[in-house]
C-alpha cells in the first residue's frame, strides 16, 4: 500500500501509463545572424498560442470554464513583453540560440516568481516551467505527449501533471491519477476534482515504482493506492467503488430539487467560500447561494491592505458569479494569531480571546471603512448581504451600521450605486452573542451560527488543541441549547436562522437543526447534494421528536450515541 | 507629590522621624583566644533571644499573633545549628573577631538565601540581614534606634523597616510610614496593614528628601504623598482622613453582625484567600469562612509536586483556623500559561482554552489523587468543601466524584478519619458550566460562581489583554443573564449558590446578586464589612425592583450608568 494525499474523491482502478518527461537535450549555440533567430522565437510562440487556444477549448468542456483559465493564464504569460524581450535581449546581446535563450529567461522570471511570499504568484513559477518545456519543444519539433490517446481504464502516473497535461484529458478513459507531487490545493488536485477523477498525489517514487501495464487501484479520499494488488483486496475496491458511484448517482437525483424535508419544509441550501474563484463550484454544485464568503484571503500573502478596488472586483466577481442567489460576505475576521506585519496586530497570549475581527475593524476605520465601502459598492450587482464575525455586544452591530450610514451618505453624494435596503447580520459564535440572541435579533437582519467557534467558546477549548479534543464537539448539550436559543431568538423575530459551522453539513445533526427551525444551512460545495438528501429523509414530526430525545441528554456520549443510532443515509 | 507604592489604606498627616542606619563601623581584627570569642557570640546571642523575645510578646499586642511570627523567626534561624557552626568555625579558624565572622557567616547565608526562586526564601535573606545588623549591635554594645519612644503624630520615614524595628511600634503614635523599599507584600506592608498605620512604600529618596520635623500628608490607598504641603492641600488631606475614619468606624459597626438586607435576609459573607497564611486575617476581618481557596500556591515555586502530608497541613492549618466555619478549597486550576517545568505542560496557543484545571487534573491521576486524599483527610478537621474549576460538562464532576469515592474507600481501608459527607461543587466560571446549570445542580452539592473567568469566557475577551479590557465586564447583559441562569439553578435544585469573583463585592452589583437570589458572597477579607455594608441598604423588594430595571437594559453602558445612579453608600 502506497499512501499520498487523497485530492479528489473517488475510486480508481485501471492499468497505468507513466507520462514521463521527454528529453528535451539540445545544445546551447553561438548564432550569427540574431534576426533568424527571433523570428525562429516568434514562429515558436505563435504556434504556442495556437495550439494553447486549441487546448483551452478542449478543456472549456472536458474540466470547465475556471478551470481553463490556468492555460489560457499562459498565453497571457507569453504575450508578456517583459517576457519577449528578456529573451530577444539574450538573443541579440548574448547571441545565443532561442532554446537556450527561452531556457534562461524562462528560468530567471521562475526564480523572481518562487521568491514570492504568496502561493498565486509561486504558482507562476510553475506556470513559467510548463511554458518554457512546450516552448522548447516546438522549437526542437518534439511533439507533445498526447494524453488524450490513452486507452480507456487508464491510471495516469506522472511526477507532476502540468496544466498543459491535464488539458489532454478525456475524463471518460482516465480512471485515476498517481503523482510524486502536489496537494489539495494544487492545479492537478482542482482538475482532478472538476474532471471527477479520482487522484492521489504526492505519492514518493511512484513513476519509479510502477510501470505501463500494471494495474493500480486508488483511493482519492484517504489517499491510498495498490499497485497489482492481491484479488481480494482488488474486489474490495471494486465493491467500494461501486457504492461510491451508487451513492453519487442517488446524490445527483438532488441536483437542482428543492431543499427540503420529506414533508416538504424549504430550506435555503448554500456553500461557503474562501474566494472569489470558488463561487463557480458553487453554481456547479447546485447551491442556493453562499452562506460565507470569507474576506480573510484578500488580506493574505501581501504586503499591504488591499484597495478598495480590489476588493470591490472581488466582491463584484463572487455577487455576479451567483446571478441573484444571495451571497453573504463576513467582513475581515483576522486578530493576533496571523502574521500580518502591514496590520500591526501584536501575538498575544490568547489570540482566540483577544482584539480580532469586529473588534480590530472598528477600531481601524482606514481599514474597515474601505471594506465596507467596497461591500456596499458590489451590493449593486447582486444580493449582497453583510455579515459582522465575533459579535459580542450590540453596541459592535450598532457601531457597523451607523458607519455603513455615514458611508451610505459618501455614495449618494458621489451618486456611485449600491442597494439601500442591504441586509446587514451578525455571525452568532460567541456565547455572549448566544445570550442576548433577543436583543440583536431585534437590530440584526439575519443570524449566521458559526458553530466551529461556538463550540470552542461555549466549552473554553481550543480547536487546535489536541489536549483538548475530547471537549471540542456540538454535540455536548451546552452547545446544542445555545444553538436552539439562538435559532428561537431568530424565528421570533421572523429574522433568517443561518448556520456555515461544519454542524451545519453533519448529517448526524441535520434534523435536529431542522426541528430548531433552522432556515438556511451553508456548507463546503461539496456537501451540498448529500446534505440535500439527508434533509429529505425526515419530516418535520419525525426531526422534532428526534430533537426532543435529544435535548433530555446530559452528555456529549449520549447525544453523539442516540444520533448514530437514529442516523438515516 | 512623591509617588510610591500605597501599602497600606488610611490618610497619614504627621512630623517626620527619620529612622537613619546606625553606623556599625567596627574592625575586623585577629583574635588569639577563640573560646573567649565564642562565649562573647554566645552571650550576645543569648541577649539578641531574650530582646527578641520581648518584643515578639509586645508584638503580639501591637500587630497580632500571626505578624508576630516573622520575628519568632529570627529566633528560629539563630538557633539553627548551621549558622551558630558556620560562625564559630570562622572564629575557630581564621581567628576573626565575632563581629566580623557573624557578618562574613550570615552574608554568606544570605547570598545562598537570595538565589532562590521563591519569595519566602528569599525573604529569609532579608531577614537574616536583619539579624546580622542587631546582632553586631549587641556585640558593640550599640542601643538599637527605640521607635517605641517616638512622639504622638509621626511619620515614620525610613530606608526600610526591619521586623525588628517594626516590633518597637507603638502604633498609638504613628500616623504613617514612608520608606524607599519595600511593595504591597513586603513585611512593612504587612505589618502596616495589621496595625492600621497608613504606608506608601517604594518612595524614591525619600530619606534624603526629609527630615526630622518636616509635616508630610500621605494616603496609603493611591501611594501619593506630600512634604511641608501648601495650606489647602493639607485641609484637602484632613477632610479625607476624617472622612476615612468616619467611613472606617461606620464599617466596624458591622463587625459581628449577621449578612443581612435591610428586612432581615441573611446570606454568608466569606472571603477569598490564596494560602493558609491569609486564613487568620478572614477571621479577624469578621468572615464567615472561606469561599475560595485556591490551592495553586502549594504547587509554585518549586521544583516537585507538592506531597499528599504537605498539602493535607496546609489544609488541616486552614480548617483548623476558621474553627468549623466553611473553607471552599479549590482543587488545583493550573494550565500551560504558568511555568511549572516539573508539570510537563506545554506552552499552548490559547491556554485560556487549553489543557488546564480539572482537565488536566483528570489526566494527571498521579497529581490529582495525592490533593484530593489530603483534601478528604483534612476534611476531618473542620468544614471543608471540595470545588472543581473549568467544568464544562458534567462528565467531568461525575470523574472527580468518582475519584473521590475511589480514595473514601482507601481511606476507610486504612482507617484514616475525614468527613464521609465532605460536599463537592462546581466553580461556575465557563459558558458551558452556566448554559448546563440546571443539570449541574442536580448532581453538585454548591455552586459558587466565578465571575472573572465566566467575564472573559462568554464575552471571548481575555482579561490580560488591554485592547479588549473595554469588553471585559460583567455588567454586559449577556454575563448578567449567565449570572441570574446559574443562580436560578441553583436555587430551584436548593443548592448553594455562592459567588467568588470580583462581582462579589462589586458595591454596585451586590443588590441585584441579591435580587437574583444568590446565597453566599466571597469576596477579599478587607472588603467584608463594606460589602455588608452595602447588603444592609437594600431591602429584597428594592433590590428585585433593581434587577428587574437592569435586566430591561441591553448594552454594558446602560446597566453601569443605572447601577451607578441607584448605588446606595
Amino acid at each position: 500500500m502506497y499512501k499520498g494525499i487523497g485530492a479528489s474523491a473517488g475510486i480508481g482502478i485501471g492499468k497505468v501509463v507513466v507520462i514521463k518527461e521527454q528529453s528535451l537535450d539540445y545544445k546551447k549555440e553561438t548564432i550569427t545572424d540574431a534576426e533568424a533567430e527571433k523570428k525562429r522565437l516568434s514562429e515558436a510562440i505563435e504556434v504556442f498560442i495556437d495550439k494553447t487556444t486549441k487546448m483551452v477549448e478542449a478543456m472549456k468542456v472536458t474540466a470547465g470554464e475556471q478551470e481553463s483559465e490556468i492555460l489560457e493564464g499562459h498565453i497571457l504569460m507569453i504575450q508578456d513583453p517583459a517576457i519577449k524581450e528578456q529573451i530577444d535581449a539574450k538573443i541579440d546581446d548574448e547571441k545565443i540560440n532561442a532554446e537556450a535563450a527561452v531556457e534562461e529567461a524562462c528560468d530567471f522570471f521562475a526564480q523572481i516568481f518562487a521568491m514570492a511570499e504568496d502561493e498565486l504568484t509561486q504558482q507562476r513559477a510553475s506556470d513559467l516551467g510548463d511554458i518554457k518545456t512546450r516552448l522548447i519543444k516546438i522549437l526542437l519539433g518534439i511533439e507533445e505527449v498526447d494524453i488524450s490517446a490513452v486507452p480507456e481504464g487508464t491510471v495516469l502516473v506522472a511526477e507532476d501533471l502540468t496544466p498543459s497535461m491535464t488539458a489532454g484529458i478525456n475524463p471518460a478513459n482516465v480512471e485515476g491519477v498517481l503523482t510524486e507531487i502536489g496537494g489539495k490545493t494544487s492545479h492537478s488536485a482542482i482538475i482532478c476534482r472538476s474532471m471527477e477523477i479520482p487522484a492521489v498525489l504526492s505519492v514518493e517514487n511512484i513513476v519509479s515504482i510502477v510501470k505501463d501495464g500494471d494495474v493500480v487501484v486508488l483511493d482519492g479520499a484517504t489517499g491510498e493506492a495498490y499497485v497489482n494488488p492481491e484479488d481480494s483486496v482488488l474486489e474490495d475496491y471494486k465493491a467500494k467503488k461501486a457504492a461510491y458511484l451508487e451513492e453519487k448517482a442517488a446524490l445527483s437525483k438532488f441536483i437542482g430539487q428543492a431543499s427540503q424535508t420529506a414533508d416538504g419544509r424549504v430550506v435555503e441550501l448554500v456553500a461557503n467560500i474562501g474566494g472569489p474563484d470558488e463561487a463557480a463550484r458553487v453554481v456547479e454544485c447546485d447551491g442556493e447561494g453562499v452562506g460565507l464568503f470569507r474576506t480573510e484571503f484578500l488580506f493574505m500573502d501581501r504586503d499591504s491592505v488591499p484597495t478598495e478596488e480590489e476588493q470591490f472586483k472581488a466582491y463584484k466577481t463572487v455577487a455576479e458569479t451567483l446571478e441573484g442567489k444571495p451571497v453573504i460576505i463576513r467582513t475581515l475576521d483576522i486578530g493576533g494569531d496571523k502574521a500580518l506585519p502591514y496590520l500591526g496586530l501584536e501575538t498575544e497570549e490568547n489570540p482566540f480571546l483577544g482584539f480580532r475581527a469586529v473588534r480590530f475593524c472598528l477600531k481601524r476605520p482606514d481599514i474597515y471603512r474601505p471594506q465596507l465601502r467596497a461591500l456596499l459598492r458590489a451590493s449593486a450587482f447582486g444580493k449582497i448581504r453583510i455579515m459582522v464575525p465575533l459579535v459580542t455586544c450590540v453596541d459592535e452591530l450598532r457601531a457597523v451600521k451607523a458607519l455603513l450610514e455615514e458611508i451610505k451618505g459618501e455614495l449618494d453624494a458621489e451618486g456611485i450605486a449600491y442597494n439601500k435596503d442591504v441586509e446587514v447580520g451578525v455571525m452568532m459564535e460567541t456565547a455572549a452573542a448566544s445570550l442576548i440572541a433577543d436583543i440583536l435579533a431585534k437590530e440584526a437582519d439575519f443570524f449566521s451560527i458559526g458553530t466551529n467557534d461556538l463550540t470552542g467558546y461555549t466549552m473554553a477549548a481550543d480547536r487546535g488543541n489536541s489536549d483538548v479534543a475530547y471537549l471540542y464537539s456540538a454535540y455536548n448539550p451546552a452547545v446544542l441549547r445555545s444553538i436552539k436559543n439562538i435559532i428561537g431568538a431568530a424565528n421570533k423575530e421572523g429574522i433568517m436562522a443561518g448556520m456555515c459551522g461544519e454542524a451545519a453539513s453533519d448529517p448526524l445533526l441535520v434534523p435536529v437543526l431542522l426541528a430548531f427551525g433552522l432556515n438556511e444551512f451553508s456548507v463546503s460545495a461539496t456537501a451540498i447534494l448529500a446534505t440535500r438528501k439527508v434533509m429529505s429523509l425526515w419530516t418535520m414530526d419525525e426531526a422534532k421528536a428526534l430533537a426532543e430525545e435529544v435535548m433530555q441528554l446530559t452528555t456529549e456520549a449520549e447525544v453523539k450515541a442516540l444520533l448514530e443510532e437514529r442516523a438515516r443515509s
